[in-house]
């Protein structure tokens, strides 16, 4: 049974990328500083063809989001990369280089229709042009038994929240307040239920997961 | 050595409120459910002149909350209730009760001045007109040796933060999406970094506390 999956990191305020995105700096002023867990863990390293690394929770519990994840969704802008001008070249293959870090089937909800691009390392991009719902049932389709991971960014996370497509949410939440940025999480329409499932702690990151309720819309008031 | 700590419940998506507050629903639509984890607690109701409630992993949190606060630094609609007529009533009590569960010194951070008020079991109400430095200056003052408590709301978390006055953070974080509402955080100066000092989950809100990083100002980029 497939599962939908976020899973995301995000400063203690709720920002996935700070103020000012650049070209230079397409996760925004100190937005890098998100990510430092990941890029100090082996399994990330691992995943990216480099050696060395922590083998610490922090990897252990990326190894474990990594091998359970059969397909991904994101956002135009998280395939390719930020604001810049070539954020809309429509022939661009992203920032993630040759062998992307995926290595299994990525779906890109976009407004530009092309052909399915197959880099090395088991990674394709596909592109859908009708939506989050498409992307991730099309997602479901390649991801077998496994989940399907919703990579970001906050508008297609917010998307698939409004649209009732999750089921699951890993927040992997670094101690720092970024002050400004984008933030996660925006208008739903009902209030969402959630169960916290796990927590895992580190000095770096809290990894905070829930399983997202289903008919329990809850009334206002 | 006094902390000056912020102890507060916030959704998942990180709004202490919930939206359209009212006379009726000072927390905001669906805003009390932010908080049914400490109204189910033994010691939130002992606090309250209650019997009952759970004994459990949050009410231990709470209780230890509560047993190091010295005093306490709130805003004026947090003291007053929400955003109601009577809100604005420069000589109404508040709307917590003759015997108000704070049990220490309480300082209200104002534009009305006003005689200090002392209520039962030894809550009293200071009222601060130059601004919320002040009012915590003042609360260390009476603290002794024991904890400033900063509850809210969330205009005097961001206050104090962006001044630099707080110590620690401790966020009692609900596994609810509210969609909207009271955010606690906004827009800071610098980004502000943070230790994680513990991590406490149950099946009802997990409890992150967080040490505020001194000297370590980050540059941008």
């Amino acid at each position: 049974m497939t599962t939908v999956r976020v899973d995301i990191t995000v400063s203690l305020d709720g920002f996935v990328a700070g103020p000012n995105q650049t070209l230079e700096h397409p996760l925004g002023e100190n937005g890098e500083r998100l990510h430092e867990w990941a890029f100090a863990a082996e399994s990330w390293r691992e995943r990216h063809g480099l050696s060395g690394g922590e083998a610490n929770v922090d990897s252990d519990v990326l190894r474990a989001s990594q091998d359970a994840t059969g397909a991904v969704v994101m956002g135009r802008r998280m395939f390719s990369g930020g604001e810049g001008p070539w954020a809309d070249d429509p022939n661009a293959n992203g920032w993630w280089g040759d062998d992307p870090p995926f290595h299994v089937p990525v779906f890109v909800v976009t407004q530009h229709a092309r052909d399915t691009v197959t880099m090395q390392g088991g990674t394709s991009f596909a592109f859908v042009t009708d939506g989050v719902g498409r992307a991730i049932a099309q997602a479901r389709e390649d991801a077998g038994e496994k989940d399907v991971l919703v990579a970001g960014g906050a508008s297609v996370v917010q998307q698939a929240l409004r649209a009732g497509l999750l089921d699951e949410l890993q927040l992997h939440v670094v101690p720092l307040l970024l002050g400004g940025g984008v933030r996660l999480f925006g208008p739903l329409g009902p209030v969402v239920d959630l169960e916290v499932t796990r927590v895992i702690e580190s000095p770096a990151v809290a990894h905070l997961r829930y399983r997202v309720q289903r008919g329990q819309v809850t009334s206002s008031g």
